[in-house]
């Protein structure tokens, strides 16, 4: 793994107006190597749990939604030159608020994202709270009224979690339902690859217990479990209008007990010539079959005899 | 972007009888570092036109599938000792043929592919002949059977292509055909994510001009541009049995002049809280509703009178 490296300053930058961080550069090589270790990960909170409260977005639509949602957790900003006036706003908000932001290279972004899809700008950001599964139904419409859920049971992989968190904006998915505990949060990548979705849909921590089908159903949920295999095609199956879609990790799927505690099992029909989808294309395949029975499906009563 | 490094050979494996490299290890050091230097991308064919005739794949189901279907572009093969036992036909076959494989350790992979998704495997190929839109033309059912193309106005993220793919062998396209003359080869990290349907779906090169659509339309297909916007929504167009689907790339989009001489413009509806579906998400959606009107909508007959 890269370590990323502390950016360099762009020449001629250090006396910009826009720019209220301290000039570094003077700090002695072996200062500034240990600075650049400490800097090369987001800074953990004091005493708490050791896990990282900020994360380090990237991604030019990721970085605008995240700072118009919650600018008030914006902590520094980098930037190229030549993404000065797409981020004007931001940089007023910078100045207005004594943050610290500064002008650097392309290079220097790909050391610090790790990455080579920053598309120019990285934002330090608090990470947003997650909330739990109370919280969540609790900002529903009450039942009977449509709303679809996301479960997930795994996914590990950011780029099927942030293109999955695209595909559920996409679609008006009301929340996603992410493992207790797991390591299931939203990196950088994944809300590069959801350009923006991140900050849309509400994430919500639950394990995959009892009690969470308990409260889904007594919010008046169905759960429906997508399966690679034996499951009734999607096709045609009738989709419940609140509906918990639950999927699988990558590689091992999702637990036997979730499946088989599930209401419906979904398969998605095809060629056979390969075992399965990806479980980014698996949800958007499936969310896109939800929005056509809802909106655009022929009416059910339709097959009352005329 | 890191280089490559030459992959160490595991202690206690140079006498193996299975391995047919020859040991290098004794040569002068910066020799080696000349040579790992060389190795760091696949071998470039003498006096053509400096483009790779080999590519590493990597990825146990993309190694795999590459194997069974073109055994015979096999160059070379890198594998950790723990995928002895899944790749026992093949080390056999490198023994028959005389072909170099190497038991490495996880690290030299990662350095191999430049990727940490090897799944303990690298095999360096010939890339596969592309064919001719004319032969893919030709390997089709006559109109009017049913038949998919996928048509790609450029798609560069290898990602993307890899998911795309796999969702394309997954609903049974048949063929997908990608610019001429452009860089949409398959490289490794398209193989891997696509996990072996690079090798299912025939990829034919043809550039977007109106030879092209007049040749799709002299074999029956009709042309569809997928469009983030105001086209006819996905669930209230019937589709052609006979269909080239059009993408056109991340980012920029497809060409104005494709989407104004195709036969038909689909846009997937949503929520509009984004601004679109990613593009492999929007083909896995547009090849579930081709299935589900070939495969499980109500017989279009019914709509006659009763």
């Amino acid at each position: 793994m890269r370590k990323p490296d502390r950016p360099k300053q762009a020449a001629g930058t250090r006396e910009s107006p826009w720019s209220r961080v301290r000039a570094r550069s003077e700090a002695p090589p072996r200062e500034r190597a240990q600075r650049a270790e400490r800097e090369s990960s987001p800074r953990r909170s004091e005493g708490e749990d050791n896990a990282p409260r900020e994360v380090r977005l990237y991604g030019l639509n990721a970085c605008l939604a995240a700072f118009a949602k919650r600018p008030e957790a914006l902590r520094k900003v980098y930037l190229t030159r030549a993404r000065i006036p797409a981020l004007k706003a931001v940089l007023a908000w910078c100045v207005k608020h004594r943050l610290g932001y500064r002008i650097v290279e392309d290079d220097d972004l790909d050391k610090l994202t790790a990455s080579r899809h920053h598309e120019g700008v990285c934002f330090e950001m608090l990470r947003a709270t997650p909330i739990d599964l109370a919280t969540l139904l609790a900002s529903q419409p009450e039942a009977p009224a449509a709303s679809l859920l996301l479960w997930l049971d795994g996914v590990g992989n950011p780029h099927n979690l942030g293109a999955l968190l695209r595909s559920a904006a996409h679609f008006g998915v009301a929340g996603v339902i992410v493992p207790d505990g797991s390591s299931l949060d939203v990196s950088g990548a994944a809300a590069r690859v959801a350009e923006g979705a991140a900050e849309i849909v509400p994430i919500a921590r639950a394990p995959a217990s009892e009690r969470t089908r308990e409260m889904l159903r007594a919010a008046g949920y169905a759960i429906a479990a997508t399966v690679t295999r034996d499951g009734a095609s999607l096709y045609a199956a009738p989709l419940a209008a609140r509906l918990a879609l639950v999927f699988g990790a990558e590689g091992e799927g999702m637990s036997r007990a979730l499946i088989d505690a599930a209401d419906l099992r979904l398969t998605i029909p095809g060629s056979g010539a390969i075992e399965s989808l990806n479980v980014a294309a698996s949800v958007a395949v499936v969310l896109g079959e939800y929005w056509r029975q809802r909106h655009a499906a022929p009416s059910r009563t339709s097959h009352s005899p005329r």
